[in-house]
């Protein structure tokens, strides 16, 4: 019936490279973007004092980085005009980071004021996406960084780099891994310690991932880097996935999704932090996490903001008692 | 400023094996399974002229398979008692297999009346999920269908196997990928060109996928196996990656994730055969499926049975005109 049936190895025959390595980092570093990235996409304007209990409780699930606020003009996101009280209203847990973005020297020098010890300035990889933006030319605005940069060196403050668009932009379409890869050093070389790359309209796959990643790593090593993908495609989880592959170990990620695109509403937002830490349990890979604590805390923020957790993980683990 | 950065090659200390293989087929046989697995599990019941129209208009994307429906008793599945009506009722494209389950002798003859080409039987992985589902062992079940696989063959019809409950049960918790890989040998023999690994209430990871997937290759060559994951917890697309990087080139997913798990209201349904072509599209892995008359199937179905589409794709690109 089944006559040839036999035990076989895998065949490899008439197969394409997927990615250049074969390795998952031990342990991976999550960024919760959720406060930030999330919140200042939110329609929603979330009350200081929910944002302070938001973060501290996310400072209990055992996440070592959450990204606070953003120390910009309340002209041009009002949503984090609390900048400074949310800042000062939160405890500071020993062992967790909790880094804010400045985009300018006002806003460092205001972030300074409360005390912050990590600040993350951004660069674009695609030349229009900055024009439209900031209005300059990506080395231009990497340029207009300098004096962030030069402020926190003197400051003792680590700067972390944003690059956006590294797949895709909403105004020039498909980027080119070099592109990314030039900013990246333009980044590096002005004093940021890690490059968050980020796939801001979610339009990677692990195809176009890989190679993006194999051009940025020629400008510097893994450790440099972190992946942030959107997952407004669905492709955050593989694309994720691809990058641990070449060896990535540090993941920005926000709590149920929080955030969307803010070029189109009712976009996806980030990777859900519960779908990362779920799949990465599942790998063996460590996070130091605790998923059912994450779990609640999305809950809560969902429920404040009014909003359905864009995690799956959430979803399903609050179905719990269910049988599934 | 930034002293020691020069150019690196990727590191590769430190990391663990993600997968024992680093390859990808050069095409996939997406099976669609929105009109029998999809539908099977909607709350909504679809008139049959509705889901003729949803098939022919499958059938026109490009799709090579599209299992159609279930020769079951109308007492235990309403969803499917036009099953005949059905089969008959749409048009059979030249280049694609219109295959359907028939889970008994009585459903297989009823299948053979209205001329099926290809049929489909299931056993499980579990023995608690074969006891409660069938109320018999896993390997009393598959011997139940000895009559239909023994019937199949005398009337030169295709048999498929699908094996469910691959990696988690909703009864017994975690499966061991040795009681995959001892079903699927059963089903092998009995005459099963194919077998479809489900995880049925969507637990998996790339990591105990993997774990699986070396067990059932130790049984079968690559190329006897699909995967059939669901999203409950998001993590299908990372999965299909997964099994793509082992070989796999046959893929069951569900036009806008139709479908949910039958054990969970409102849980997840199969993978987003939008979100798995545009994966596939951007890994260069042909499909031969056009991904935007697709998206219009999705859309044209899920307003009929009036929910959202379960595909991140098949809402991004109908945003469109947006800057997204």
């Amino acid at each position: 019936m089944y006559p040839n049936l036999q035990r076989h190895a895998i065949k490899l025959n008439n197969l394409r490279s997927l990615s250049t390595t074969v390795g998952a980092p031990k342990s991976i570093r999550i960024v919760e973007v959720g406060p930030r990235d999330g919140l200042q996409n939110e329609m929603t304007i979330v009350p200081t004092d929910v944002k302070i209990d938001f973060i501290n409780r996310l400072s209990r699930t055992g996440l070592q980085t959450i990204e606070v606020t953003s120390f910009v003009s309340p002209k041009w996101v009002p949503q984090m005009a609390d900048n400074a009280e949310v800042f000062k209203g939160i405890e500071k847990r020993a062992g967790v980071d909790y880094p804010v973005l400045t985009p300018n020297l006002k806003g460092f020098e205001a972030a300074l004021e409360v005390r912050v010890k990590e600040v993350a300035v951004f660069g674009a990889a695609s030349e229009s996406f900055s024009q439209k933006n900031v209005n300059c030319s990506v080395a231009e605005s990497v340029k207009r960084f300098q004096s962030v940069t030069d402020a926190a060196r003197k400051a003792n403050i680590k700067v972390r780099g944003y690059v956006s668009t590294i797949i895709g932009c909403p105004y020039e379409g498909k980027i080119k891994p070099s592109a990314v890869a030039k900013v990246t050093e333009l980044l590096l070389n002005q004093g940021c310690y890690e490059i968050s790359l980020g796939d801001t309209i979610g339009v990677g796959t692990p195809g176009t991932m890989r190679e993006m990643l194999k051009e940025v790593l020629k400008v510097a090593p893994v450790e440099k880097f972190a992946v942030h993908c959107h997952d407004t495609y669905g492709q955050a989880l593989p694309n994720i996935l691809t990058s641990l592959d070449f060896g990535i170990n540090v993941v920005d990620s926000s709590v149920s999704g929080l955030g969307g695109c803010p070029y189109a509403r009712g976009a996806s937002g980030n990777a859900a932090t519960e779908d990362v830490v779920y799949m990465l349990d599942g790998l063996g890979v460590n996070t130091g996490i605790n998923l059912e604590e994450l779990v609640n805390v999305g809950k809560y923020i969902c429920e404040k903001i009014n909003r359905q957790s864009e995690s799956k993980v959430n979803r399903a683990m609050r179905r719990s008692k269910s049988v599934c």
